[in-house]
C-alpha cells in the first residue's frame, strides 16, 4: 500500500494543511475564519462552534503526531483562547455560532458544539500540558453526560411523550470523543461508557433485518416507521463503524471487529450510487421519499470517512473486500473532491459527481474531516504491510 | 387566452383535484393525509399543520368560486374539526405537526402553522356561516399579530441583539391572509395592515440597487452581508409581488401596481436558470456560496406561482413582457412538473428539471399551491380578452 501512504501524506501536508495556514487564521479578532471560496477567500466571517472547536483538535492532533510545527501550535492555540473567552453561555454550554468578534449569535442548542470543543481542548492539552484546557474540557464533558437525555433543552421542539425516538449520533461521538479524552477523563469513565455506547450502536440502533444502523429507534430500539425512523445515512454508519473498530482493537475483540467491518461493507453497498458512482447522503429504507431535498448529493466527509473505515478494515482484518472498496472510493474521490488546482477538497457535489457549490469551508465544513482522514489513512497504511494491527 | 383557460380548468378538475379527493382523506382519525406517492399511496401518517388549514382553504374556497361541490365541501369541514379538535396548545397557539390519531408531536414553532389554520377556517366560514370557525379564525390572527414581533417564541435560538435581523416571510404572508380575513377582521383592520405591509414589502425589504427583495434585513432595512442577509428566494419575490398586485389593484395605484411587475419580471430574470430553464431555489445576491444545498432545484411552488403572477401582471397591466414570461413558464412547468398518468404535479425536480423526488405531497406540499394556481390563472385569464381587470 506504499502508494496510498505517500499520496495521502502528500496530500495531507502540501495541499490541505497549508490551505487552513494560508487562509483561516483571524489575525484581527482571534478564532478561525472556515467560510472560504475555492481559492480560499473568505466569504463569510462568522464563527460556527463545531468548527472552531474542530480545528484546534486538528492543528494539535497533528503537532502531537505528525510534526512539530510551530505555526500549527500557535494557530490551535489561538483558536483556543478565542473560544475559551467567547463560546461559554452562564451555563458553560457552548454557544452555535458567534459573529466574527466573539459575540453571541446562535445558542446552545447543539451539544455537538460542546462535544467537538471539549475535543480540541483535550488534544490541545496532551501538547501544552495547560490545566485551563483540561479543566475546561473535563467540566463540558461532565455537561455533555448531564444533557445527553435531552440534547438539545429547551429548544427541542418535539412533543412530549407522543413519539418517543432516540438518535444515533450522540452515542456514536460519544465513543470516539471518550477515546480523545481518556487522558483528561480517566480509564474507568472511559470503559464504561464504551461498554454503553457498543451496545447502543452495535444492539439497539443496528437492525438485523436489514443489516444498517438507523437515525432514530424507538426508546426501546424497535424500528420507527416515521420519516425520522426511516432515514439511512450510509456515511454516519460507516464513520461509526471505524470509530467501532478503535474500540473493538483496544479490547481485542475479534467478533465485534468483524461485525464491524461486515455492517461497514453493507452500508457502503447500500449508499453507493450505482447510476453516477459515490454514496448517496441519504436514503429510505422503506423506498419511501425521504425529507432531505439534498438526498442525491455526494458529501465530503461521507467519502474520507468511507476511505478512512476501509484502510481500517483492511489493516485490522485483511478483508480484501475493504482493500477493493478502498482503491474504488480513493478513484472516485481524488476525481471529484480534491483541488490540485487552490488546495483542499471540495465539500458538495451533486448527483453527478460535480462541485455544487465550490467553497472549500463554511457553516459545516472546516479543517477536521480531510485532514484527519488523510493522516488516519496513511498511517494506517503504513503498517499495513506488516500486518501490524491485524487482530489477535 | 382561450387556450390556457380551458387548458388550467380542465387539469384542476380532471386532474389535480380528484388526485387529492380520492387519497387524502383520513376516514379513520379525520384530517388529511398529505404524505402521497406519486400515484396517491399514503407513505406517512403524519399531519402537519400547514398542510391541514391549507387543504380546508383549498377546498372551501374552491366551492365557493368553482361549483358547490359537495364533497370538497364535507371534506373541508371534516378536515376543520381534525385541526380545531387537535391543533391547538392551551394558549391556543397552533402546534406544528400532529400523529395520525391528532396528538401534537411538533410544538407551535411556526407562526405559519397559524397562518394558515385560520386563512382554512375563515374561507370554510364563507360557505357554512358557522360561528366557531370565525371566532377561532380571529382568536388565531389576533395571536399572529401579538407574536408578529418573536414569531417563534421560546424556540427562537438567535441570540439577543447581536444581530437583529426582520424575515420578509410574515409581512408577505399578513399582506395575503388579512385580504382573506377581510369578512371576520373588518377593513379597518385590513387596510391597516396594508399599509404597513406594503411599506414593509415594497420599501423596506426592496433594495433598490438590485432591484430585487431580500430574505432578511436589519431592522432599519439596511443590508446585511451575512448567510441571512444576502439570501435571494426568488419565487419568494414573484409569489410576493402577486399579492402586492392584488393590493394596488383594490387601491386603484397604478403606480404600485407598475412597480410589483417590474419586480416580478427582474425576479424572473435574476431567478431564471440559462443553463436548464426553470427557476432556481435560491441565490446569493453576492455569488457567494449560499447554505442552502437544494439552491439549484426546481420547485412547484416556485413555479406556479410565476405563473399566477405573470397571468396577473398580464391581465392588470397588458405588459407583454408578462406574456412571453406566462407562456415561457407554462412550457416548462407543464412539460416538467404535471403529471398526467397519476393525477397532481411532482414538487421537486433537480437543477436538470428531472423528478428529483417522485412524491405528489409530504411534508410540505399539500393541497394548496398548484389547485390556488390553476383557478387563480384561468379565472384571471378570462377576463384578459374584455381587458376587464387593467387597473384604470
Amino acid at each position: 500500500m506504499k502508494e496510498f501512504v505517500d499520496r495521502y501524506k502528500a496530500e495531507l501536508l502540501e495541499n490541505v494543511m497549508p490551505f487552513w495556514v494560508k487562509n483561516s487564521n483571524d489575525n484581527a479578532h482571534g478564532g478561525f475564519f472556515t467560510c472560504l471560496e475555492r481559492d480560499g477567500r473568505v466569504f463569510d466571517t462568522d464563527k460556527f462552534m463545531w468548527l472552531q472547536g474542530r480545528q484546534v483538535w486538528t492543528m494539535s492532533m497533528l503537532y502531537n503526531q505528525v510534526e512539530q510545527n510551530e505555526t500549527w501550535k500557535d494557530m490551535a492555540i489561538q483558536g483556543a483562547s478565542f473560544i475559551l473567552k467567547n463560546g461559554r453561555d452562564e451555563n458553560g454550554d457552548w454557544y452555535f455560532a458567534l459573529d466574527q468578534a466573539g459575540k453571541p449569535l446562535v445558542q446552545p442548542h447543539s451539544i455537538f458544539s460542546d462535544c467537538f470543543a471539549s475535543m480540541g481542548l483535550g488534544s490541545l492539552y496532551k501538547i501544552t500540558g495547560e490545566d485551563q484546557y483540561a479543566q475546561v474540557a473535563h467540566d463540558t464533558f461532565k455537561r455533555i453526560l448531564e444533557r445527553q437525555t435531552n440534547p438539545k433543552g429547551k429548544y427541542n421542539k418535539a412533543y412530549p411523550d407522543t413519539r418517543s425516538l432516540k438518535g444515533f449520533s450522540l452515542p456514536m461521538i460519544l465513543s470516539n470523543l471518550s477515546l480523545e479524552l481518556e487522558h483528561i477523563v480517566g480509564t474507568d469513565t472511559v470503559e464504561n461508557l464504551i461498554d454503553q455506547v457498543i451496545h447502543e450502536v452495535m444492539e439497539v440502533f443496528y437492525q438485523a433485518d436489514t443489516g444498517l444502523i438507523m437515525e432514530s429507534v424507538h426508546l426501546d430500539g424497535s424500528f420507527s416507521d416515521t420519516f425520522e425512523g426511516r432515514l439511512v445515512n450510509p456515511g454516519h454508519i460507516i464513520e461509526a463503524m471505524w470509530f467501532m473498530m478503535d474500540l473493538a482493537d483496544r479490547r481485542g475483540d475479534r467478533t465485534l471487529m468483524n461485525k464491524c467491518v461486515e455492517i461497514a461493507l453493507r452500508a457502503l453497498e447500500y449508499g453507493w450510487d450505482d447510476k453516477y458512482e459515490g454514496i448517496l447522503y441519504f436514503k429510505d429504507i422503506l423506498n419511501r421519499p425521504p425529507q432531505q431535498l439534498e438526498w442525491d448529493q455526494k458529501l465530503w466527509w461521507v467519502h474520507v470517512e468511507a476511505l478512512v473505515c476501509m484502510a481500517k478494515g483492511y489493516a485490522y482484518t485483511g478483508n480484501e473486500k475493504c482493500k477493493v472498496w478502498f482503491e474504488k472510493l480513493d478513484r472516485y474521490t481524488f476525481k471529484h473532491f480534491a483541488d490540485s488546482a487552490y488546495g483542499e477538497w471540495f465539500g458538495y457535489l451533486n448527483r453527478q459527481g460535480e462541485p455544487l457549490l465550490t467553497l472549500k469551508g463554511g457553516k459545516w465544513k472546516g479543517c477536521f474531516h480531510v485532514p484527519r482522514a488523510l493522516y488516519t489513512i496513511y498511517t494506517v497504511l503504513e503498517k499495513v504491510d506488516d500486518k501490524k494491527l491485524l487482530v489477535k
